[in-house]
């Protein structure tokens, strides 16, 4: 796109693409199911990219999985048993590990994305698949959890977006299993996706949550490689709200362990569930058509 | 960059590009200050464009305006005088008005931003130039700030990005000039760019604005149109705490007015000042040398 160099970019979303200079592709190939490819790039570093979707980098990963695990593993009194659906890079893996839980199942359809995560990426997972609490299942987390016996404190989905295989990750049916594999307090968190260009889907994977769950709060962050930089994220329960979380208590907690955040802090959990009103009123407001949304959606 | 169809881009930072569909040129034209172009984007509408940087859009304008004037109107107990510095689109003095204030002086440098926008971009400023509360000076914001004997509640800086004539506008005497202006618990507030991507820029006005003002907040909004999406202000005083806000209390005075915002809420505001720790550091520690940050600084 620019003169010199060469870029990646996605397919663009209503008009609207990001683009990152690339130094060099360090690794392409093709497992069972998706395209693999490594790129070290200008703004990211090494970036992860499946089947065309950027979906990590070394630069910019913190944003993501810190949001991802910290808010639940927070917002929850004690969390001990963790499941993770996906995340085969093994940096939400990791942010996991930095509480005291006792075990981490992580089931990854991909066993190759883990291979080439830990050999061209290893300052994502930074070695938590070699830890002694770590049970790493190959396998599909929807199936996993549709037929498992364990209970779980928090589970976490770390997904592709909703279309080709990951579809079924934003179902009702696979919330349900998600939330009979819940202890009590239990709480349940997706990526949801691009509150600006993605809001289609956003509306229905909140909405399908809101069939299994009673308490349903989306809440944003951002990550600078992913289109649209504001992210979404969705935490459900039935008996813990993750919004509702003291920051005097949090901050006791992570100095208990030790715990130095990069994006997350005691103060940024809660801002997190502070939304924008054109997207409160997306999602709460079934009227609601998006053209209050800062960017045009591509069905208008 | 994308087959088929005119895509708009700025120069590219630290090798991070969006971009944008362009639908049509509806404008372009050359006032004696600088190259003011209206392009029809799909993902945001009509947008105006000064010397290559985008300025505003019809879709997202109002995530950076009620951001910039909501904040610190409502954080004042009774905002009556307010000075704009800049802001010639007319989204901000839109906002601005939406408060009970007696009196808005806008000052804008050029008089062609002003006209172009009331008529390309009519929806931004929705009439605020005629309202009778308004006082617009064509003139220079740094020596009418310097030579005034008025005093104000609020004073806004909308300006471009601090490079070519912005510049005096980021700088330490523009600060001191503007805080002589201020009556008592007054607050004075300047957009101070990408967190992300504008980094030592961000650095540097916050350093300048201490030296002004005892009390220095930083806070984050987000501009899809804008380089990196994420956003920063930042709002200073010497009597009064913009991220001390009472919710009930603002969402009080929004309902004596009937405001009906689209980005702002009560919540909002004081999540704003909730930075993620990468940038709380990197305010906030002389030390810091942004190696925390998600993306790579082009000073690196």
């Amino acid at each position: 796109m620019t003169d010199g160099g060469s870029w990646f970019a996605e397919a663009p979303e209503a008009g609207f693409q990001q683009a990152y200079e690339v130094r060099a592709e360090l690794y392409r190939g093709r497992s069972p199911l998706q395209e693999i490819v490594v790129l070290d790039t200008v703004p990211f570093g090494r970036a992860l990219v499946l089947d065309g979707a950027l979906q990590t980098t070394e630069r910019d990963e913190y944003a993501y999985h810190e949001m991802l695990a910290h808010v639940p593993l927070f917002a929850h009194p004690d969390p001990r048993r963790v499941l993770i659906v996906g995340g085969g890079d093994g940096g939400l893996l990791r942010r996991v590990l930095e509480h005291p839980v006792e075990l981490a199942v992580q089931v990854e359809i991909d066993q190759a994305v883990v291979e080439v995560s830990r050999t061209y990426l290893p300052s994502v997972s930074a070695g938590a698949f070699d830890d002694p609490r770590v049970r790493l299942v190959i396998g599909d987390g929807v199936r996993y959890l549709a037929e498992t016996s364990e209970r779980f404190d928090v589970i976490l989905v770390d997904s592709t977006d909703p279309v080709g295989p990951a579809v079924a990750l934003f179902g009702g049916e696979f919330f349900r299993s998600a939330g009979r594999a819940l202890r009590e307090r239990g709480i349940f968190v997706i990526q949801s996706g691009s509150p600006l260009l993605q809001t289609a889907q956003l509306r229905s994977a909140v909405d399908q949550l809101r069939t299994a769950f009673p308490i349903v709060r989306p809440y944003l962050g951002m990550v600078p490689a992913y289109p649209g930089i504001l992210w979404s994220f969705t935490a459900a329960s039935a008996g813990t709200d993750p919004a509702r979380a003291d920051p005097v208590a949090i901050a006791a907690r992570m100095a208990r362990v030790g715990m130095r955040t990069r994006y997350y802090t005691p103060d940024v959990h809660g801002a997190a569930f502070a939304l924008p009103a054109f997207l409160a009123r997306l999602l709460e407001d079934p009227r609601a058509d998006g053209q209050d949304a800062p960017v045009a959606s591509v069905s208008e």
